[in-house]
């Protein structure tokens, strides 16, 4: 694969994600910064030309383009150990990368988010509402991963890949938005595994 | 494909993805009830046989579960047409179908849910502080699919596939939730070819 370029800021899990899914694959990407903090995403130009949802990561194939860091994961390792062949396992890949994005990240990253990078001091009053849900939210689904990870070496088929890649990425930041792991040993353990993976990097 | 089952509610339109999708591949699905306004897929044996999430869909194969429900359309259109064999394409077409997840499902389906279900007079404070943020994303996510469709059939490769299904679900009963989809006519249209493809099903 060539001329591919990572449209990112590196404060995100989910740009970390493709990032490690490349090296895993040994596939070079070119880096472009954007800082969300800044609103370097909503430009006029960035929603014209890169994203029109306005969000990284995006990965820059050629002269197209693929958001939502699960997908462009999923075009890097395209016939790659890092996706299941058989197709029950596959889809068990793809059933926790969507779990991931819709009942992790909204509230794992977010609350990392939230407090480690706005401040709590900073907060809305409707994100200040929110701060109680969420937590409960990200535990919840901090437990339901531990419990999985209990009986298994990791997420699916019990080889690494994909999935791992996906949940590794805010888990083990997790801390930064006030999670307490060391209530979680099966996630601890797995983060040791995932982390000790030839070809693995860490996050900037 | 044999010994498939679906643990849904009808309500839901991530469950009738699923059956859409079976419905295009004329894959005969066996259909069990459960009623979430009175939480049963939280029971100890949903949870503990089903799915530990305690959600609905879930796409059962023989003694094997499939929870989230876009994994489970991409199970059952393996190796099909709704699927693209194009790298590019399955990337594209899994990028719309995380998109669902996180900008759409989160906010048209959710206000449908509180406005038709549960009922505005019902709505937890929470929830009803929410209400504006929720109108105002979901809108986005409609216009965001609005342009796009603008100039195309169909969400990716300009084909019917499993991105159209996966946002026809909740997009065609969006009023619902109180969008106006007469303000999106590229969506109005392609909600008309979604529901003349051979093989199409009405939610019930």
């Amino acid at each position: 694969m060539e001329g591919l370029v990572l449209h990112e800021d590196p404060k995100s899990g989910n740009c970390y994600k493709v990032r490690l899914t490349a090296a895993h694959l040994r596939l070079p990407l070119e880096r472009r910064f954007y800082d969300i903090m800044k609103g370097e995403t909503r430009t006029p130009e960035f929603l014209a030309t890169v994203n029109a949802n306005g969000r990284i990561p995006v990965l820059q194939v050629g002269g197209r383009f693929i958001p939502e860091s699960n997908a462009a994961c999923h075009y890097l390792a395209a016939g790659s150990d890092l996706i299941p062949e058989d197709p029950f396992d596959h889809a068990d890949m793809l059933r926790w990368m969507f779990w991931e994005q819709y009942n992790h990240e909204p509230n794992v990253a977010t609350l990392r988010f939230w407090l480690a990078y706005i401040g709590e001091d900073d907060l809305s009053e409707t994100q200040r509402l929110l701060l109680p849900s969420k937590r409960e939210a990200g535990e919840a689904a901090l437990g339901l991963m531990d419990g999985h990870l209990a009986e298994r070496s990791f997420f699916v088929a019990d080889r690494f890949g994909l999935a791992d890649i996906a949940l590794y990425a805010y888990t083990h930041v997790a801390y930064m938005g006030g999670f307490d792991l060391a209530a979680y040993p099966a996630i601890t353990g797995w983060m040791d595994r995932v982390a000790s993976v030839p070809g693995h990097i860490v996050m900037d």
